[in-house]
Protein backbone atom coordinates (compact mmCIF):
# COMPACT_ATOMS: atom_id res chain seq x y z
CA UNK A 1 0.00 0.00 0.00
CA UNK A 2 1.29 3.22 -1.07
CA UNK A 3 1.98 5.82 1.36
CA UNK A 4 0.25 9.13 0.17
CA UNK A 5 3.64 10.47 -0.46
CA UNK A 6 4.83 7.64 -2.61
CA UNK A 7 1.27 8.27 -4.59
CA UNK A 8 1.98 12.38 -4.80
CA UNK A 9 5.27 10.78 -6.58
CA UNK A 10 3.35 8.16 -9.35
CA UNK A 11 0.49 10.39 -10.01
CA UNK A 12 3.75 13.47 -10.94
CA UNK A 13 5.37 10.51 -12.86
CA UNK A 14 2.12 10.08 -14.67
CA UNK A 15 1.96 13.63 -15.52
CA UNK A 16 6.12 13.22 -16.70
CA UNK A 17 5.46 10.15 -19.33
CA UNK A 18 5.55 10.68 -22.49
CA UNK A 19 4.83 6.72 -23.24
CA UNK A 20 0.74 6.22 -23.25
CA UNK A 21 1.01 2.81 -22.15
CA UNK A 22 3.46 3.30 -19.36
CA UNK A 23 1.82 6.50 -18.40
CA UNK A 24 -1.26 4.44 -18.62
CA UNK A 25 0.04 1.55 -16.22
CA UNK A 26 1.26 4.96 -13.81
CA UNK A 27 -2.47 6.23 -13.36
CA UNK A 28 -3.49 2.75 -12.82
CA UNK A 29 -1.15 2.75 -9.53
CA UNK A 30 -2.14 6.21 -8.56
CA UNK A 31 -5.65 6.18 -9.24
CA UNK A 32 -9.05 3.88 -8.42
CA UNK A 33 -10.52 1.84 -11.26
CA UNK A 34 -13.24 4.80 -10.56
CA UNK A 35 -11.11 7.57 -10.09
CA UNK A 36 -11.64 11.36 -10.85
CA UNK A 37 -9.51 14.26 -11.82
CA UNK A 38 -11.27 17.58 -11.81
CA UNK A 39 -9.28 21.03 -12.14
CA UNK A 40 -10.71 23.94 -14.07
CA UNK A 41 -9.41 23.35 -17.16
CA UNK A 42 -9.77 19.62 -17.32
CA UNK A 43 -11.62 16.60 -16.23
CA UNK A 44 -11.40 12.61 -16.56
CA UNK A 45 -12.81 9.93 -14.64
CA UNK A 46 -11.32 6.01 -15.13
CA UNK A 47 -7.89 5.26 -15.93
CA UNK A 48 -8.44 5.29 -19.59
CA UNK A 49 -9.72 8.95 -20.14
CA UNK A 50 -7.35 10.46 -16.89
CA UNK A 51 -4.42 8.74 -19.22
CA UNK A 52 -5.26 10.69 -22.41
CA UNK A 53 -6.13 13.52 -20.85
CA UNK A 54 -2.55 13.90 -19.41
CA UNK A 55 -1.43 13.52 -23.10
CA UNK A 56 -3.73 16.25 -24.07
CA UNK A 57 -2.26 18.60 -21.66
CA UNK A 58 1.49 17.63 -22.63
CA UNK A 59 1.12 18.40 -26.24
CA UNK A 60 0.90 21.66 -25.19
CA UNK A 61 3.90 22.04 -22.88
CA UNK A 62 6.49 19.82 -24.99
CA UNK A 63 10.23 19.94 -22.86
CA UNK A 64 8.06 20.99 -19.81
CA UNK A 65 7.82 18.86 -16.62
CA UNK A 66 5.80 18.78 -13.80
CA UNK A 67 7.55 18.63 -9.93
CA UNK A 68 5.89 18.37 -6.13
CA UNK A 69 6.29 22.15 -4.80
CA UNK A 70 6.00 21.35 -1.26
CA UNK A 71 5.05 18.93 1.25
CA UNK A 72 2.60 16.07 1.10
CA UNK A 73 0.08 17.14 3.71
CA UNK A 74 -2.19 14.20 4.94
CA UNK A 75 -4.44 13.61 7.02
CA UNK A 76 -7.82 10.35 7.57
CA UNK A 77 -7.95 9.89 4.07
CA UNK A 78 -6.77 13.57 2.33
CA UNK A 79 -3.89 14.44 1.32
CA UNK A 80 -2.44 18.23 -0.51
CA UNK A 81 0.58 19.12 -2.43
CA UNK A 82 1.29 21.63 -4.42
CA UNK A 83 3.14 21.08 -8.08
CA UNK A 84 4.62 22.77 -10.50
CA UNK A 85 5.30 22.49 -14.32
CA UNK A 86 8.91 24.49 -15.35
CA UNK A 87 10.62 23.63 -18.60
CA UNK A 88 14.36 22.11 -17.99
CA UNK A 89 16.32 24.07 -15.81
CA UNK A 90 14.04 27.46 -16.09
CA UNK A 91 11.15 29.33 -13.68
CA UNK A 92 7.85 27.90 -13.44
CA UNK A 93 4.89 28.66 -16.16
CA UNK A 94 2.34 26.98 -13.90
CA UNK A 95 1.34 26.04 -10.78
CA UNK A 96 -1.14 24.83 -8.78
CA UNK A 97 -2.60 22.44 -5.60
CA UNK A 98 -4.45 19.12 -5.79
CA UNK A 99 -6.62 18.07 -2.75
CA UNK A 100 -7.01 14.02 -3.32
CA UNK A 101 -9.00 11.86 -1.58
CA UNK A 102 -7.28 8.55 -0.69
CA UNK A 103 -9.08 5.23 -1.29
CA UNK A 104 -7.86 1.45 -0.19
CA UNK A 105 -4.34 3.04 -1.14
CA UNK A 106 -5.20 5.06 -4.51
CA UNK A 107 -6.66 8.33 -5.47
CA UNK A 108 -10.71 8.00 -5.38
CA UNK A 109 -10.67 11.69 -5.95
CA UNK A 110 -8.30 14.36 -7.40
CA UNK A 111 -9.33 18.21 -6.65
CA UNK A 112 -7.10 20.29 -8.69
CA UNK A 113 -6.74 24.35 -8.21
CA UNK A 114 -4.65 26.67 -9.82
CA UNK A 115 -2.36 29.17 -7.97
CA UNK A 116 -0.53 32.41 -9.12
CA UNK A 117 3.07 32.27 -10.55
CA UNK A 118 4.98 34.85 -8.85
CA UNK A 119 8.31 36.10 -10.59
CA UNK A 120 10.20 34.66 -7.34
CA UNK A 121 9.89 31.34 -9.10
CA UNK B 1 -28.99 29.95 -4.84
CA UNK B 2 -26.18 31.09 -2.94
CA UNK B 3 -22.71 31.19 -4.40
CA UNK B 4 -19.76 30.19 -3.28
CA UNK B 5 -18.56 33.64 -1.99
CA UNK B 6 -21.45 33.58 -0.54
CA UNK B 7 -21.76 30.09 1.15
CA UNK B 8 -18.03 30.78 2.26
CA UNK B 9 -19.19 33.99 4.30
CA UNK B 10 -22.19 31.87 5.81
CA UNK B 11 -19.86 29.20 7.02
CA UNK B 12 -17.61 31.29 9.02
CA UNK B 13 -20.25 32.93 10.53
CA UNK B 14 -21.68 29.56 11.99
CA UNK B 15 -18.31 28.94 13.10
CA UNK B 16 -18.72 32.85 14.92
CA UNK B 17 -21.94 32.10 15.96
CA UNK B 18 -21.79 31.83 20.02
CA UNK B 19 -25.77 30.86 20.01
CA UNK B 20 -26.44 26.94 19.08
CA UNK B 21 -29.68 27.83 17.83
CA UNK B 22 -28.30 30.45 15.91
CA UNK B 23 -25.37 28.24 14.36
CA UNK B 24 -27.78 25.04 13.61
CA UNK B 25 -29.48 27.34 11.48
CA UNK B 26 -26.47 28.52 9.67
CA UNK B 27 -25.08 25.34 9.69
CA UNK B 28 -28.50 24.40 8.01
CA UNK B 29 -27.92 27.12 5.14
CA UNK B 30 -23.88 25.92 4.47
CA UNK B 31 -24.26 22.48 4.48
CA UNK B 32 -26.79 20.06 3.11
CA UNK B 33 -28.70 17.67 5.23
CA UNK B 34 -25.68 14.83 5.06
CA UNK B 35 -22.80 17.51 4.74
CA UNK B 36 -19.55 16.60 6.03
CA UNK B 37 -16.68 18.08 7.57
CA UNK B 38 -13.27 16.73 8.06
CA UNK B 39 -10.34 18.35 8.92
CA UNK B 40 -6.87 17.22 10.86
CA UNK B 41 -8.44 17.66 14.43
CA UNK B 42 -12.22 17.10 14.07
CA UNK B 43 -15.06 15.53 11.58
CA UNK B 44 -18.88 15.78 11.79
CA UNK B 45 -21.84 14.85 9.91
CA UNK B 46 -25.44 16.46 9.67
CA UNK B 47 -26.64 19.53 10.99
CA UNK B 48 -26.30 18.59 14.63
CA UNK B 49 -23.31 17.08 15.00
CA UNK B 50 -21.37 20.07 12.83
CA UNK B 51 -22.77 22.50 15.24
CA UNK B 52 -21.79 21.27 18.27
CA UNK B 53 -18.56 20.43 16.97
CA UNK B 54 -18.17 24.10 16.35
CA UNK B 55 -19.05 24.60 19.79
CA UNK B 56 -16.86 22.31 20.90
CA UNK B 57 -14.07 24.14 19.18
CA UNK B 58 -15.08 27.74 19.82
CA UNK B 59 -14.96 27.04 23.68
CA UNK B 60 -11.24 26.62 23.27
CA UNK B 61 -10.96 30.12 21.63
CA UNK B 62 -12.86 32.13 24.03
CA UNK B 63 -12.65 35.91 22.21
CA UNK B 64 -11.58 34.65 19.03
CA UNK B 65 -13.30 34.81 15.50
CA UNK B 66 -12.86 33.49 12.56
CA UNK B 67 -12.49 35.49 9.52
CA UNK B 68 -11.83 34.52 5.69
CA UNK B 69 -7.94 35.17 4.73
CA UNK B 70 -8.24 34.54 1.15
CA UNK B 71 -10.56 34.96 -1.90
CA UNK B 72 -13.14 32.05 -2.93
CA UNK B 73 -11.87 29.99 -5.96
CA UNK B 74 -14.44 28.10 -7.32
CA UNK B 75 -14.81 26.13 -10.11
CA UNK B 76 -17.13 23.65 -11.32
CA UNK B 77 -18.79 21.99 -7.71
CA UNK B 78 -15.32 22.72 -6.13
CA UNK B 79 -14.22 25.62 -4.25
CA UNK B 80 -11.35 26.45 -2.07
CA UNK B 81 -10.85 29.55 0.44
CA UNK B 82 -8.57 30.15 3.58
CA UNK B 83 -9.37 31.30 7.13
CA UNK B 84 -7.67 32.74 10.14
CA UNK B 85 -8.47 32.91 13.68
CA UNK B 86 -7.41 35.82 15.67
CA UNK B 87 -9.07 37.42 18.86
CA UNK B 88 -9.89 41.13 18.54
CA UNK B 89 -7.52 43.49 16.73
CA UNK B 90 -4.58 40.46 17.14
CA UNK B 91 -2.82 38.24 15.13
CA UNK B 92 -4.23 35.27 13.80
CA UNK B 93 -3.37 32.09 16.14
CA UNK B 94 -4.54 29.77 13.45
CA UNK B 95 -4.92 29.45 9.77
CA UNK B 96 -6.49 26.82 7.29
CA UNK B 97 -7.76 26.45 3.47
CA UNK B 98 -11.18 24.09 3.29
CA UNK B 99 -11.54 22.70 0.22
CA UNK B 100 -15.50 22.46 -0.09
CA UNK B 101 -17.70 20.44 -2.47
CA UNK B 102 -21.09 22.25 -3.44
CA UNK B 103 -24.12 19.91 -4.01
CA UNK B 104 -27.43 21.77 -4.77
CA UNK B 105 -26.06 25.12 -3.55
CA UNK B 106 -24.73 24.12 -0.07
CA UNK B 107 -21.73 22.44 1.03
CA UNK B 108 -21.80 18.47 0.77
CA UNK B 109 -18.27 17.88 1.78
CA UNK B 110 -15.99 19.99 3.71
CA UNK B 111 -11.81 19.33 3.42
CA UNK B 112 -9.97 21.60 5.64
CA UNK B 113 -6.25 21.38 6.38
CA UNK B 114 -4.26 23.76 8.50
CA UNK B 115 -1.62 25.74 7.36
CA UNK B 116 1.42 27.47 9.44
CA UNK B 117 1.16 30.61 11.16
CA UNK B 118 4.10 32.85 10.17
CA UNK B 119 5.16 36.06 12.08
CA UNK B 120 4.25 38.04 9.61
CA UNK B 121 0.35 37.69 10.61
Amino acid sequence: MNTPDELARLYLAAWNEPDEERRRELVARTYTEEGTYLDPLMQGGGHREITAMIGAARAQFPGHHFRLASAVDAHHDLARFSWELAPEGGEAVARGTDVVRIVEGRFGSVFGFLDPVTASG
